[in-house]
C-alpha cells in the first residue's frame, strides 16, 4: 500500500519503520515541512521518499496525519479538500475531541478515521524513531461510526500489522481518559523536574543523590514543548480537572503528614498500591 | 570476610547476592525476624545461614543493618551493645539524620558508619533481590568523621567491591536532598495512583489507554508502607517543605491553564526540560 505520513517525527518515523518491516506499506512519502526532519528522514532510512508538498498525498491510498495536534487541525481540511473519495485520512494525535469536530465539519468527514496509538517516549524527532515503538501496545480508534466502514477497516488492519490491539472510545471519552493516564503524568513530571532544579540553586550536590526512582518519575518532563502545549490546550478542561484532583490527592498526604497522622497514611498507601492491578 | 545481614529483604538480599558474586562475602549470616523471609533467603541461596538470634552478629566482623529505617533505630543500641571494638557495624537506611544522632549517642557509636546506597525497585522482600541492583550506582556515607578511620574504610571498600561510586555528604544534608530526589518522587506516585484509581470508579475503561508513560510515572505507587511510612515519618520535616514546593510547583502549571497563558507554560516546560542535564 502507497501511504503518505505527514510529520515524520518520533510518531510518524516509528510507524514508517514498522509498517515498512510489516511488509505494510510497501512505498511511503514523508511529508514535512522541516527541511533538517526530511534530511534526517532519508539518512535514515524511515521512508522511501520525502517531500514538503502537501499535493503528494493525492498518490496515497492512505494519509496519516503525525504532527502536534494543533498542526494536525489545520492540516485536516487541507487534506480532506485533497482527497477522492477512495483516499482514507487518519491522525494519530493524542487529543480526539477538536480534532474529530473539525474533521467531522468537512463535507468528505467520513473518509477520516481519528486514532491514538498509546505509545510515546519523552524524544522526538525522525532519530527518535524506534521499529517497536508500537508492538504490543493497544490503539483507540475514536468515533468509529462517524467513518467509512472501509476507511475504519483500513485502519485496523494496519494497526493489526503493527501488532497493536484496538480499543474504540467515543473521541470525548478518550479525552477524559488521556488526561487521567497521560496528560497529568506529563504535568506531574515537569512539576516536579522544576522543584528539584529550583532546589538546585541552593544545593548544587543534589543531584549527586538522584537514582532510579527520581529517574522514573521525572522522565517525561524531558518532553518536547511543541509536542504538549497543544494537547494541553486542546484538552485543557479535561487537564484541569484531573489537575484539581491530583492536588487535592497530593495535600492529602500533606495533611497527614503535618498531622503526624501516619495510620491514614499507611491507609492511602495502601490504596494506592492496587495500582499493582493494573501495572505488572 | 563473615557479614550479618540483618533484614534480608530487597536491599539486604541484593547486597547478599552482590557480595557473594563479588567474592566479598565468604560467609553471610542472614537475621530476621520473620520466619517466610528466613525460609525464602535460604531457598534462594542468598545466604550461608539465617537465624532470629541477634546474638548472631558476635560472629562476624561486618553488621549491615538492612530493615526498615524504624526498625534500624531500635536495633542500633542492641548491635553495638554486642559488638566488640573490632568489628563494624552500617545502616543501608533512606534517611541519615535520626538514624545517626541514635548511633553517635551510644558508647560505640564510633564503630558504626551510616550509609545509603541509592538504588532500589518498587517491589520488597527476599525475592526481590537483585544480584545487579548496585552495581554503576552512587551509595552515600554520611558524617564520616563520626566513624573509626577503619570502619570507614572496611565499608568503603565493601561498595568499592559491589560496584558502587561513593559521595560523603552530611546526615542532615543527606535527608533534604533524598526528600527532593527520592521521598517526594514516592509520594506524587503514590497520589497520582490514587487519583487515577478514584476516577476509575466512575471510568471502568480507563486503564486500557494507561501507556508507558503512565507506567512510569505510577510505577514507584507499588511501593512498601512498611519501607516507606517510617522514612516519611523520620524526615517528616524534609519531606513537607518539598511537598509544598511541589504543590506550588504544579500549581503554577494550574494558573496557566485557567489563564490560557500557554506562552508562560511553555516556559515552564522548557526549564523543567533542563533535567536532561541529569538523566542521560
Amino acid at each position: 500500500m502507497k501511504i503518505a505520513i505527514i510529520g515524520i517525527g518520533l510518531i510518524g518515523g516509528s510507524l514508517a519503520r514498522a509498517l515498512r518491516v510489516s511488509g505494510h506499506g510497501d512505498f511511503l512519502i514523508g511529508i514535512d515541512s522541516n527541511a533538517a526532519h526530511r534530511q534526517e528522514a532519508m539518512a535514515l532510512d524511515l521512508v522511501d521518499e520525502v517531500d514538503e508538498d502537501l499535493q503528494r498525498i493525492r498518490e496515497a491510498e492512505l494519509v496519516i496525519l503525525a504532527t502536534p495536534v494543533d498542526v494536525i487541525l489545520g492540516l485536516i481540511p487541507q487534506v480532506l479538500d485533497l482527497i477522492d473519495d477512495h483516499q482514507v485520512v487518519m491522525d494519530v494525535g493524542s487529543t480526539k475531541g477538536r480534532i474529530m469536530q473539525v474533521a467531522q465539519g468537512h463535507e468528505k468527514g467520513h473518509r477520516f478515521v481519528g486514532t491514538h496509538p498509546m505509545a510515546g517516549t519523552e524524544y522526538s524527532g525522525p532519530s527518535a524513531a524506534q521499529v517497536q515503538l508500537f508492538a504490543g501496545k493497544c490503539t483507540v480508534i475514536v468515533d468509529k461510526d462517524k467513518s467509512d466502514p472501509d476507511a475504519v477497516q483500513m485502519v485496523e488492519r494496519l494497526f493489526e500489522a503493527i501488532g497493536m490491539s484496538i480499543v474504540y472510545h467515543a473521541s470525548q471519552e478518550h479525552d477524559v481518559h488521556t488526561a487521567y493516564v497521560s496528560h497529568i503524568s506529563h504535568i506531574s513530571s515537569f512539576a516536579l523536574a522544576l522543584t528539584v532544579l529550583e532546589k538546585e540553586e541552593n544545593e548544587k550536590r543534589i543531584f549527586e543523590l538522584a537514582g532510579g526512582g527520581f529517574e522514573s518519575t521525572v522522565r517525561l518532563a524531558k518532553s518536547n514543548p511543541d509536542t504538549w502545549i497543544p494537547i494541553f490546550a486542546q484538552n485543557r478542561d479535561a487537564v484541569l480537572d484531573v489537575l484539581d484532583e491530583h492536588i487535592n490527592s497530593i495535600s492529602k498526604f500533606r495533611t497527614l503528614l503535618i498531622k503526624k497522622d501516619f495510620e491514614s497514611f499507611r491507609d492511602l498507601i495502601i490504596k494506592a498500591n492496587q495500582i499493582r492491578r493494573i501495572l505488572n
